[in-house]
């Protein structure tokens, strides 16, 4: 089993240090190979996505990513830019299914800016499509307007794009994780007025009849944003595009209040996947010993789960995390009074204490 | 003062009923004509935005419009169902600058389902561009696919897009929303991303120019949506594109909890305006006398502000709506223990008393 791991920038490296800790702590070995990406690999190789970062990342069984970006690469232009890095690892690696859990830990509750019986035992799973829609679909630029009242102008445009396989597979990935949860899907579209979406509902709805254990609802993206923040624990599993996923899931991800949290993974065909934290790559804080390095820690987990196939591990991973919470250790984001303030190496070695 | 009614479907007449009943208790003559639209609208003439119905709206000075939609034109084909009412009357009548504000009442700080300091007192300004972006860009359809990894293959696709001159229009409303409110304004898009909104970004940071006494952040939609959430008194003014506009306004007003509390407004370019409450059309309440008129009664008082210049009139409005509300009167959507519970023909008594 060959593990990449990409650090990344930010507070990146210090939170994979704990994770790796943590990693050679389950007393297994695992081949891994620590590769630049993001700004990290612009500044030492010209290139946010180097061919030698991609190569092991293509090589490799799964992928453990930190984070990307920092101030100072914000004035390269966009194609140099930390998080196109990103991008072209879902692209060229075919990490189509991007689940996204928005868990709230009980301990964690007041942590969150929603009122406690909104969100306590809050257990939602987003699968955004990671692959296709308006992130790449060609053609995009910018242009003189070729119609339309403003004829002439010049335009910004881009097109949002589904094909009927792209949209059957992702729509497959949520239905079986339905089936492993609560049997519950919610699929988020806009078909009341983008083409894209109602031929995404129509297949939907077609792939459906293979799951007919689940209950599936189709909702718009803007009554979907309205529900998360009314009455999140309606929702059990949600997919959507692209778009739509890169916003609901990130406001899902915030309704816990403990976004330092949570992992994600995103899997190709096969559940190769890459694992990575929800949160980005927090410059003002890096370097500090201060993040919160408990997503990295259950993005190991969630590698160990889908990818190597790891059960065991991942649930002591996971078992080490709630232990450490009911302990009291809290890094500076989830810190309440009445608990213990700890630094990132210290939650790293309480979680591999707890093993 | 021509001013076009359009209650619509579901609670809309009775809604409407109320605030028509507010408008004749003003003491002023206004000149109306009542006319039918959505789902009412095709039943009656089998078009939801009919001819007649358009020309009414083209030569009012204001339209003041309940809701539309209905279950039992779900089955419709899309051009034929009531939301194209909507869709049209934006387009026909150039109404590009959408305001909804989210505005907490005091009284009714406990409806929200986040806690009451992370809430209290918010009021902020979602300036949405309302006739571009992918909502109407050329073209779109299901077509096969021309190119990429899936060519040949059924394609639903979208055409997003923003022209200069579009974008500079909504900018300017927007810059000068936040000079009469607290001068700040928030620019969301996805420019890392996107180029429709890297060119977004370009143009409204040059509009800025000419509003120096204004601070300007951009922000990418899916931190707005999670800052929403953690912290929505930080905003001010937001300006964003018709389809984050729609997901972020509809996030936005939940946060206050009392949806039925929000009115908002679509100007053109001379400050002729369509006029509407934030919620949509409750077929499942319907005709039960139990909707909460006052978003209907709220847009009325914009519309007064807005487009016929009666700021006196639309301050009256709104101080008799929160004299209801300390009265302690609720409809049932936003009723609290301690509080009385009335119709929605009571609300609309209570405000006209209270004028
Ligand atoms: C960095 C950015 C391109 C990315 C996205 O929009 O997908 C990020 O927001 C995410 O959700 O992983
Ligand atoms: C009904 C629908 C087409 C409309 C929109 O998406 O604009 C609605 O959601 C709104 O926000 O007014």
């Amino acid at each position: 089993m060959k593990i990449a791991i990409l650090p990344g920038d930010g507070i990146g490296p210090e939170i994979m240090n704990q994770a790796v800790k943590v990693m050679n702590a389950l007393g297994e070995k695992f081949e891994t190979e620590t590769v630049p990406v993001g700004g990290a690999a612009y500044a030492a190789q010209g290139h946010p996505l180097p061919e030698s970062t991609l190569k092991v990342a293509k090589e490799a069984d799964a992928i453990l990513f930190g984070a990307v970006g920092d101030f100072k690469y914000d004035t390269l232009e966009r194609s140099l830019r930390p998080e196109q890095a990103i991008l072209g690892l879902r692209k060229h690696l075919g990490l189509f299914a991007n689940f996204r859990p928005a868990i709230l830990y009980p301990e964690l509750a007041g942590a969150s800016s929603l009122k406690p019986e909104i969100v306590s035992g809050l257990d939602i799973m987003i699968v955004r499509e990671l692959t296709g829609d308006i992130y790449f679909g060609q053609p995009r630029g910018v242009r003189a307007a070729p119609d339309g009242p403003f004829k002439g102008e010049r335009e910004g445009f881009d097109t949002m794009r589904y094909t009927e396989p792209e949209i059957r597979r992702i729509a497959h990935v949520a239905f079986q994780a339905a089936q492993k949860r609560g049997k519950r899907l919610t699929s988020v579209d806009k078909a009341n007025v983008l083409e894209t979406f109602q031929f995404w509902r129509d297949i939907v709805t077609d792939v459906h009849k293979e799951y007919q254990d689940v209950k599936l609802d189709h909702m718009y993206v803007d009554n979907a944003a309205m529900q998360l923040v009314r009455a999140p624990k309606e929702f059990d599993v949600v997919v959507t595009g692209n778009m739509f996923g890169d916003i609901l899931s990130d406001a899902a991800a915030m309704l816990t209040g403990s976004i330092g949290m949570l992992p994600s993974a995103s899997l190709d065909a096969n559940n190769k996947g890459l694992y990575e934290p929800s949160h980005g790559s927090a410059p003002d804080i890096a370097g500090k010993d201060i993040a919160n390095p408990l997503a990295q820690i259950l993005s190991l987990a969630m590698m160990l789960r889908y990818s190597l196939g790891k059960t065991e591990q991942a649930d002591r991973i996971e078992t080490a995390v709630k232990s450490v919470l009911k302990q009291g250790l809290r890094t500076v984001d989830i810190f309440e009074a009445g608990t213990t303030k700890v630094s990132t190496t210290q939650m790293g070695d309480a979680v591999v204490k707890a093993l």
